[in-house]
């Protein structure tokens, strides 16, 4: 299948590259590295040492084979879009040209803008080239779990059967997104919806959970092939952030009670969620959703895995709360379903803790670059407008 | 109360600024005239003359012996909009600076992108202006009734409480609107509910009905203090569309079958509405959603309404159905509440029928106008991104 990753050099984007390619897809990227650059304004780089495309290109054509074509550039020029699909042909399309980060977005008014209208902008973009061009593609666009917030109901996979006052429909289950950043995505859900009625066009929006690790089984060994890892409060998430924080001895960082809860699922896992999900394309006008995760877990269950999975590499883990910058609940329900993965042949590669273990042993190669940009590791970005770093809340596990 | 009109020369703005100046409010406002050049655009112009802002705002100060402070520019400018809060430290916004059409925003990618992404940014503006400078004002935001879409359940105001497998919650109401305009006042409420959580900040966000008219009682005689009315597809909304067509001896026009039931308020009724929701402001924190309608009915009823109407003032009237240009539903279930206005103090100020009477009688005087735009009357956009002028599709109302 020919497949266009756009946003092909960010963390996902990469390892989907080179997964796909494995599978026999014929793969294209486009790129214009805004993600190193974001990295770059919050201070901080990839744990991992990352190359240039140039560099990644070769070594992707050297282990595979086969040619990764790419396009240099910004998808928020229509144009470039266009050109691209023109030129492509793409069967699917895997769109992960968005900025992914909560808190810059949450930075000031500017980035909350840019945040919401650059994600807009690409998204338009492409489903203005699907209908121009290969309106019969299959797009696959990330969202996020974040979506949904934290209801006190379950959270079916996009859409719920109510009766209500007497009388039933099939509705959009509601959003209550956290911050201007998933409140993007959900805009970007709510477009892709209506294009997919509109035009007939076929979907598949990804509610994604916490995404963590580094490498998947079957990629190359050679360094360029590599993909980022982040640790800064922007845009290293929880489990990655955590375990940089374990392998230079750093405390790790719930915020507040760390208590949220929330879904979680290996990178290896989720890209063959993304697998199976562009295998199984939805039929023409579909606008399918998928929850993807493995496991719920608390935010200080997480913390104490990775203290777990640290000690047995004898690290000294310990976890000490810092406030909480952001404006969420710290304790709720959350039930989120998750079957319709299972249903295309999702089958879980392994344990959490397994894959905890993993990432620290790579992340241990890399513990100087870590230690470099340790000044990042507090949050600096606060929900409520402030910006000031958050305080250490007291300490709840320490090390031995 | 101090209050700041955004959009102050548009369709609602300018007759709002009259209406609140007259209920002893100190009213200033903001515009960059857009409206007039989105119109020029469509190849059309007001029904009524319209004067300039210099003109507005003299006839103004003579009419009401107050001064209306203006400031010329662009809301998506934030210094602009930080700038007019700190001289001007409104007590209260009303937010209508958005551009407010749906097929503009279907006529093309440039079309849907400049729609959302100039309705998020000036939203965003004056959010974050209003946390800057002045958290404690009240904004009310124009969203529309066309946010809910037509759900085959009944539409609450905003939130309902839901049973869903067992366990209860208060939940957003679903949103299925049916353009990116529409989307765009979605991505809109979403973006206003969430500061209010974050930020404390007091909002109500109007649900507004089609609304239909060109004056008030109370107003000016002055011709500088008119209103602007639309008729074209893009701007004219569909019963001041009805009845500038019906003043030249054009046959009204419903899309398809003319099913599509929508809930409808005259201008006076809605600037009352308007009144009540500011003088009755939400507290902090609080995001209060309004529907706000007087009455539902079809498109085809609103025809027939017009047809007998202008047959009461000598006027020939037929109807033609044109091909939908639109992709929407047009038999439906509709049943949307709207009783929070009620509980402030709403009372309607009369029937729609004697309205849609003053309408056409203030109508015939500008038929020269009207007929010298006669050529934009039949929809052009359409939804499934052709461009081409809609068919008439049978003529099931004929004049005698």
């Amino acid at each position: 299948m020919r497949i266009l990753i756009a946003g092909c050099d960010g963390y996902l984007g990469w390892p989907l590259a080179q997964y796909l390619g494995s599978r026999g897809h014929e793969v294209a990227g486009a790129d214009n590295f805004s993600r190193r650059e974001w990295v770059e304004e919050c201070g901080s780089w990839s744990a991992t040492p990352i190359h240039s495309m140039e560099e990644r290109l070769s070594a992707f054509r050297e282990f595979s084979g086969r040619t990764l074509q790419f396009w240099p550039g910004d998808l928020r020029d229509y144009t470039l879009v266009e050109q691209i699909f023109r030129e492509f042909q793409p069967e699917a399309v895997v769109h992960l040209a968005e900025c992914p980060s909560a808190p810059y977005s949450m930075i000031d008014r500017d980035h909350a803008v840019f945040v919401q209208t650059n994600n807009l902008t690409t998204t338009f973009n492409i489903l203005f080239a699907a209908r121009e061009v290969c309106p019969d593609l299959h797009l696959l666009k990330l969202g996020t779990m974040g979506e949904y917030g934290t209801p006190n109901v379950a959270i079916p996979e996009g859409f719920f059967e109510i009766d209500y006052r007497g009388r039933r429909d099939r509705l959009p289950f509601p959003r209550q997104a956290g911050s201007w950043y998933h409140w993007s995505k959900v805009h970007g859900s709510n477009n892709l919806m209506f294009a997919c009625r509109l035009w007939n066009l076929r979907a598949t929006d990804v509610m994604q959970g916490v995404v963590f690790g580094t490498s998947f089984e079957g990629q190359g060994s050679d360094p360029r092939l590599a993909g980022r890892l982040d640790f800064d409060p922007c845009f290293g998430t929880v489990v990655n952030r955590f375990c940089c924080q374990a392998v230079i001895g750093h405390p790790l960082t719930p915020y507040g009670s760390g208590g949220q809860r929330r879904g979680f699922i290996p990178l290896p896992d989720s890209l063959q969620c993304l697998g199976l999900a562009l295998e199984n394309p939805p039929g023409p006008g579909e606008y399918r959703v998928l929850n993807q995760f493995e496991n719920v877990y608390s935010v200080g269950d997480v913390a104490r895995r990775v203290q777990i999975a640290g000690r047995a590499l004898g690290l000294n883990v310990p976890i000490h709360h810092v406030e909480n910058p952001r404006v969420e609940m710290e304790e709720h329900y959350y039930c989120p379903d998750h079957q319709k993965l299972f249903d295309l042949g999702y089958c879980p590669s392994g344990d959490a803790d397994s894959a905890l273990l993993m990432m620290l042993e790579e992340l241990i190669e890399h513990r100087e670059r870590i230690l470099a940009r340790a000044g990042v590791l507090l949050p600096q970005v606060r929900w409520d407008g402030a910006r000031r770093t958050s305080d250490f809340a007291g300490l709840t596990h320490a090390a031995d």
